[in-house]
């Protein structure tokens, strides 16, 4: 058992919280708000976030990050991607010994098409830490707290790094498998957002569950597609963080990515969207930088690029899918057969 | 536009004669109940298999195959796998002419391990027919009779034949691809059914769409093994055959299967769900020869043999879903990268 730092108190990092010191670890878990931190310290509850659960007594919470990062040898980075650079900058400040720092962020970030990792290593020096680990996979925060039994998929550069990782996760409901494909678990649980937007929209519009598997279907292509341009594994997109979490994203109203789209669906703007929320919806801005990224991979992603038109060139939701569907692709496997082509020319 | 056979009229074959029938085409329907056919032809509604939907008044229906399939160039076939031998059968009789025969069966038959066309080819003579197709895809019959965007795939030897048929079938709202996998696409749609049988098992047992998800994911990978052993191309189960029916099935309370899990993880036996139910449950049969099938070709199907035993051998749906979950397999990439081990030893 370790002695792990939770940086990022919102629903996904209070849940991940409690696995980990229901598997007997010593949890300090950071929330940038110090009443927040001290709500959780006096309650055990997190209302905003994780309505209803009981947090273990052992968590303790603090604003401070400098006594929370103190000794540890993990850090779990769980804020929104647009956070990382500004924490890990003030992490860097308090660290004196070597951590593994695991991220559960699902993002990429706009104009520089970083990946979260990639924002970590660049403001982590190397020094500090000894290897960058990302968890992902398909995992509501709500039903990991009841217990529900969940599989997720962590993967580092050093699989053995990884599999420490693994064993401070692991119990009977919380399954945790490794990956060698860094690149690859990081994209599809960046990349999954913009289609769960998709998959919003189209329930908003009033579409029924065969528009939904048909764009989750073309969305997992268009993802693969992507992805291997980067270098992933496209198995990676068949497994667990890519089809599972983008089936348990897209199907479920537990979900902001979809709820955002099945907003804009019903005919509100972003604006409007984003201000209701009032938490951070990851596959705005992924569907921004994904955009850019197909322009500059020469990646044809209809679905991402009508969603971008959606989203920020105020295009109707209603053309736009109804386009998608009736693009002239005779044959399906000539939108398969692209990935199996562009891994080859790898 | 052409002269169309419908054979079925439960809720799929009705919904695709009312899309034959929109398109222009000169449709006859046949049922096997004169009552039935006769309650179509007066009040044009199918109340008990697609409530609420106006069949349009140009769709003939008679419980006389003869008069049903005379002249006609094309046959559909949209009956259970079980009665697609009988329905053969008695279609020989009455044949004078060559046809293309599509089918929409999803199923494998017990014992002989047959996919539905090579049960159809081994019924019906050569001279018959110029081709057998199969129309597969993520489709609730009640949203294609309503129009909702719907996107399917047609399949035969010959890509020309499942062009025809791709032409009768296509509109805006249906979308109709072609694919080159009959294997494959046949193959896809059965097996799904297993999966939707797990999938409705866990939902009535109460986990979460995180276990669902896993199962899902982990359900994708072994038809895909199996798949490929039998000669299919895997990349058609990442297709709208693949993971595109297996969502709608699995994340729908429309389906039958999803329905008859959700009753067994609820604590009824099969007797009893089968009664309740008063519908073909294809995944039950199928479940059957999958297993049987994955033994004679030595492919790993943990989810199906699990199954298996909640159908057939009495085991308790907790214990199996429990034991799925926590099968030690540190790394995912082991159960997908054997999907492409297997594809390279074939």
């Amino acid at each position: 058992m370790g002695k792990v730092a939770v940086l990022g108190a919102g629903s996904w990092g209070t849940a991940l919280a409690i696995v980990l010191a229901d598997n007997g670890n010593d949890v300090q878990l950071w929330s940038h708000r110090e009443e927040h931190a001290h709500e959780i310290n006096t309650t055990h509850k997190n209302e905003k976030y994780l309505s209803g659960i009981e947090i273990p007594h052992s968590i303790h919470a603090s604003s401070d990050m400098k006594s929370v990062v103190q000794s540890v040898e993990h850090i779990v980075l769980v804020v929104p991607t647009k956070a990382i650079r500004e924490v890990c900058k003030e992490l860097v400040g308090y660290l004196t010994q070597e951590v593994t720092i695991t991220h559960a962020a699902k993002g990429i970030e706009p104009e520089t098409y970083k990946r979260v990792s990639e924002i970590i290593a660049e403001e982590v020096p190397k020094e500090y830490y000894k290897d960058i680990v990302v968890l992902s996979g398909p995992s509501h925060a709500e039903e990991v707290s009841l217990k529900h039994p969940t599989t997720v998929t962590v993967s580092s550069q050093d699989l053995n790094v990884a599999a420490t990782v693994q064993d401070l996760f692991i119990n009977e409901k919380f399954r945790v498998y490794t990956s060698p494909d860094l690149v690859g678990v990081e994209l599809g649980g960046a990349l999954k957002n913009i289609i769960a937007l998709g998959a919003g929209i189209s329930d908003g519009l009033g579409f029924g569950d065969n528009a939904k598997a048909a764009l989750i279907t073309r969305g997992l292509a268009e993802i693969a597609r992507l992805g291997t341009s980067m270098g992933a594994n496209p198995l990676t997109f068949s497994g667990l963080t890519g089809i599972g979490d983008l089936i348990v994203t897209c199907t479920s109203a537990h979900s902001r990515n979809w709820r955002a789209g099945n907003k804009l669906g019903k005919g509100a703007d972003l604006d409007q969207v984003l201000e209701e929320m009032g938490m951070v919806v990851e596959g705005v801005r992924t569907t921004k930088a994904a955009f850019q990224l197909s322009k500059k991979q020469e990646v044809d992603m209809p679905i991402t690029s009508g969603i971008y038109q959606i989203l920020f060139e105020d295009a109707d939701p209603r053309d736009v899918v109804t386009q998608l569907m009736t693009r002239i692709r005779r044959h399906e496997m000539e939108d398969l057969t692209n990935i199996l082509d562009d891994q080859m020319n790898n």
